[in-house]
């Protein structure tokens, strides 16, 4: 078994309630405890105190024409978020993971990851995709219902989250790292793409790595995954035996690839100056399952 | 290393062309190739021919009114399936499913769960999320866009996939298997439940463990996985170590559970007639779990 460290943005220590925030009288008496807090976020980016944890501040912080949602209890005391009224402009996608980047405490990521997958979901789904009406938060923030009252379909919606498959290519002791036309110079990273509906995570592995390397796959073995709030992926770590190492690259998406050895990918991992690649951030999940995949996975 | 059976819904031959479908101009090609087939469907229900495989018509069979998705290639020929112009009114749930269990062809469950998944997507999503505008349908049918010369905001839409964890807690050579409150008599199955925003694979499946059943997950291992296509789900099969095997059911989800030993499970998934309990049928993901189980996964 291979051994590494717990992907980025996982290891939270909300409870989550799920039973019981289905009720509006119990979210009312969270709302009321005077030990509830709410979560600190500047548009969609996280703010942190001065020792790089999560800031929480009181919940007469939350500006009074926004709903709520109430994320669940940390030691004890309920949690919430305020949910913007209207669309967010901008992802601050960069912003918000160079700060996550920072962050000192296990786990401050994880809850983060869930309030702004949350936030950016009901900003960017204030309308019932059934009937074309305004639908309204539901269920202590984690749904949106289609108000009959209001004239609507009676359709309750529930927040995205978007599997992504992400898998190394293995043949002869090596592995498949490509460079993708957007990433900065010099960065090599795991294969990635949708999964989409109507197939297993193991055919999205064999169908994007023939897609975008040409590769033939004929085992896949899964490592690991974690939850990616921008804006909600839940990421599907693999690694994919292939026939043969023969290449041929999709260049809509890729421009170069590379098959690296266990000791070149530890070279990078350990951001050697002499590597003849970069490889991903740690609370990327790319990172862990290179990190797996040297010690065994 | 376990073996079971391929898992139902998985299998299709179908080769997607995800880059390819990108282009309207490929899409008329397609469409103008004189061996394309469309899909025959009874609303949501799958059709199939006297020998039990699914039912393929001529283009000409597709209404004057609606649009068409590109399914992709199958024996080189372009295939396609109509989209419904409306709401379809009943998801036909357990129709389909029965008529899915008489299929004869291995991969027919998989070409049908793509088709049936994306038409009742479209069916059920025609309005845009973000502005509430009518949206259109683009990229060969596997988006749809707000098209801003309608009036729209610009937004892509894409069909959703919906990750559920399901999973047998185990403990001590036996695992846990509970009857769902609106399951039939008799039946008992693995637990299961929605991943949600900011939770890995892991997390979900010890957060529902935790809430249905009261158990303490200490160690999660993946086995398999398959799409669901009633609407969209995809299923992710796994085996959770627990500290101990006391129980506390959530009975609002579940009437009863039990442990059941190798055996145990063996005698229900061969249909004993001396089985204490019966499990799911074999194009369910519970089935293969089990059999997976039993093999040593």
């Amino acid at each position: 078994m291979a051994t590494f460290p717990a992907p980025g943005f996982t290891g939270s220590p909300l409870t989550r309630l799920d039973i019981e925030r289905d009720a509006s009288a119990f979210f009312e008496e969270q709302l009321a405890n005077p030990a509830a807090r709410l979560l600190r976020l500047d548009g969609l980016k996280p703010v942190l105190d001065e020792d790089g944890r999560l800031s929480w501040g009181p919940m007469s912080e939350a500006p009074g024409d926004t709903a709520l949602a109430m994320l669940g209890l940390i030691d004890g005391a309920p949690r919430f978020v305020a949910l913007a009224g209207r669309p967010l402009g901008g992802d601050q996608r960069n912003e918000s993971i160079a700060i996550a980047r920072t962050m000192t405490e296990a786990g401050d990521g994880a809850t983060y990851a869930a309030a702004r997958s949350l936030v950016d979901w009901h900003a960017r789904h204030r309308f019932c995709a059934n009937c074309g009406r305004i639908s309204t938060v539901a269920r202590s923030g984690w749904a949106r219902f289609c108000l009959t009252a209001d004239g609507g379909c009676g359709t309750e919606h529930f927040p995205r989250t978007d599997p992504v498959v992400i898998m190394l290519a293995e043949h002869d002791g090596r592995v498949l790292l490509g460079r993708n036309l957007r990433a900065p110079y010099g960065f090599y990273s795991a294969l990635a793409g949708f999964l989409e509906v109507g197939e297993s995570i193991e055919e999205a592995v064999a169908r994007e790595l023939h897609e975008e390397a040409g590769v033939v796959v004929t085992a896949v073995r899964y490592v690991t995954s974690q939850p990616w709030p921008f804006p909600s992926q839940l990421m599907i770590a693999c690694i994919a035996t292939v026939e043969s190492d023969a290449v041929t690259l999709d260049t809509n998406e890729l421009s170069d690839a590379l098959w690296a050895t266990r000791d070149e990918v530890r070279a990078a991992l350990a951001d050697d100056p002499d590597s003849a690649f970069r490889v991903p951030f740690p609370i990327a999940i790319a990172n862990t399952l290179l990190t797996a995949w040297v010690n065994g996975a």
